[in-house]
């Protein structure tokens, strides 16, 4: 039932301790739950109460340490041997009194790790400032060094058998588009729409199923000039954009997919901006070759874009994988990250305006001719 | 399409500014996406990115302040006036050099808020320790005051419009389990079901449609012993238990529900634990009732589950509302939280062991009689 082979979990270890010794730490705290699932399969969905994992340079495997009640989610998904998932105590959550990042210190101190250089994700992360200070003051002698972003840099770049579950997302991503694209239609609920695209999302294909999604943005209506808004249980009407960015979902690996729809004919500013936009993913994806940098794949986005008339004020693009994203590099001015084959990107082309909007977007990666996309949908406005 | 009266929203932000006044703040920074959606009916889905709320103890309505893009999000969901929904540059995210909470700082400068007494939520909400560090190096003669859980412990006790909602979801919650009821069989894979799980939860009723949902938790097997797995693309065997967890939604507001369910003849040993179970929260909800405190609830569920041989080591409940979990008052030991009319719980009765568990969970009120369940699920062990 492991997602990944136990090599390529040591190899991702590995290179985590390599970057840990660049950083000048023994220990990194891993906070951010797409790094932990990165570092050991971890597949419990439990990131709302305080967990991490703990690598020390010198031990064979992390620990990773939860709520108690999460131990078995850990057992039957790790690959880690049973003794290195901890827990702490149940009467720690909802508690005043008990803090879990006190009983983390406890741990550390157990593990005779809090005499060590100890690196912690102080952002990017689901920890909050009360809990850095209750730790930090658990352990007044330990000067923690940032490790924000450490672990998702070198994710960057996928293994052969991360781009088979992405390519499989990105298959299941299309499988809804195409679901939302034929159940669209005036008179119909926009959220009978979107229980069948949920469903496609999670059914996937005969061969494998999706894992939890997250839910599709679809506005409509004046609601296409937002990005992150939903369906609503008001009927769709005739003359009436959509907008839907949503995501197929594989094993914890996303692929990101947009496409827009009109019921009826579609208003002319519209297709133009239609149009400009295909135009310019097809520039962005031609620019997306190792050796470029992110910025470059921006400007030639923004010079088809701007030739048509059309200008977008916010990033085109950024780093996909586990969960959605990563938060390394992004497509932008001034965004010098150099490309490598195989690293992989959710190419995302909103425009939006004060009361309308268009979005496009597909996932892909990095090859020496240019972006290779894993979306197989036609690149059209779709009309209904 | 507001989810409430203008009223109601005043009425929220009138209490806020009261319990600011006893906390000794005259502006509050409101970081929890919960406590957003409460105070202004904020809908976008957002909060992957930095994004607060400052309400000034004289002005009347709070200013909301969001990534630029996110700004329409706003305009289409809130009940303030545009001027007071502010929005960030977007060459703020992804960057290295450009931190909104930088910019954040400069907006509370404008409007000359940075000289007064600043309460901000340091704890429970989606701001990492480098997020504070920016805020505070920019604003340094700011002493901030915590006011984690001051808003949430306000939305404890429930409106007559929110309780409509939460009945409405704990409604959706009953027909996605009875899908999950009807649909589990030996041979059909498990992701199938999880299917047409979330699209009952999406489409909802006739007469209303359900929200955004989180995906439920069914763990089958040996899996059975942990909490927040969920399916796999398995098929399901010949006696295999399943539990599932899983909520309802509706205009942002949640009602969860647990029930295990049996492919063929339930062994004993989980017979009994149903029954256990089962009997104890017929004592929890007597407990439950107006006067009496959270731990009380807690000892009559333990003195009935002991009766029957068998002990529960986690909280059995919490408060629900907008989001799953409102972390203020927990059904524990020690939890001395007197009970008042028409605050929410989750009744959460998982039981889990090393290598099996169960589960028995409803969403109700406080009343002055005892918890008034919203399920009409009857409190069977299911058995296909």
């Amino acid at each position: 039932m492991l997602a990944f082979e136990r090599a390529e979990y040591l190899g991702r270890i590995a290179k985590t301790k390599e970057s840990m010794e660049r950083a000048g730490v023994d220990v990194a705290l891993v906070i951010n739950q797409s790094n932990m699932v990165y570092l050991t399969g971890y597949d419990g969905r439990s990131d709302y109460v305080p967990q991490m994992l703990a690598l020390a340079s010198d031990a064979p495997e992390p620990k990773l340490i939860l709520r108690q009640q999460d131990v078995p989610c850990a057992v039957h998904s790790v690959f880690l041997q049973t003794d290195n998932i901890v827990g702490y105590p149940e009467d720690h959550i909802g508690s005043e009194r008990k803090h879990p990042y006190e009983y983390v210190a406890s741990l550390l101190k157990d593990w005779h790790l809090d005499t060590r250089r100890i690196g912690i994700e102080r952002g990017g992360a689901p920890i909050t400032p009360i809990s850095f200070d209750r730790l930090s003051r658990a352990l007044p002698d330990v000067k923690f060094t940032d490790i924000t972003g450490m672990i998702a840099r070198q994710r960057s770049v996928k293994s052969p058998q991360e781009l088979v579950y992405m390519r499989q997302a990105a298959s299941i991503a299309d499988l809804a588009m195409q679901t939302a694209i034929d159940s669209i239609d005036a008179g119909v609920r926009q959220c009978d729409v979107a229980a069948k695209v949920m469903a496609a999302q999670i059914r996937g294909t005969p061969e494998f199923g999706g894992d939890r999604p997250v839910s599709p943005a679809m506005p409509a209506g004046v609601r296409t000039s937002s990005p992150h808004l939903s369906w609503t249980d008001e009927p769709y009407t005739d003359a009436m954009p959509i907008n839907i960015e949503l995501g197929g979902f594989r094993r914890r690996y996303v692929a990101g997919l947009s496409r827009s729809i009109h019921i009826g004919r579609p208003p002319p500013r519209l297709v133009a901006l239609h149009e400009a936009t295909k135009a310019g993913m097809a520039q962005a994806l031609a620019a997306a070759k190792s050796g470029n940098l992110c910025q470059d794949v921006e400007a030639a986005f923004r010079a088809m874009t701007r030739r048509h008339g059309f200008e977008k004020n916010s990033r085109i693009g950024y780093t996909i994988g586990i969960d959605w994203a990563e938060n390394t590099a992004s497509f932008q001015r001034g965004d010098m990250t150099v490309l490598e084959p195989d690293m992989t990107f959710h190419l995302m082309l909103g425009m939006w305006y004060d009361d309308w909007g268009y979005t496009l977007s597909e996932t892909f990666r990095i090859t020496d001719k240019g972006g290779d996309s894993f979306a197989t949908l036609p690149r059209e406005l779709f009309v209904k």
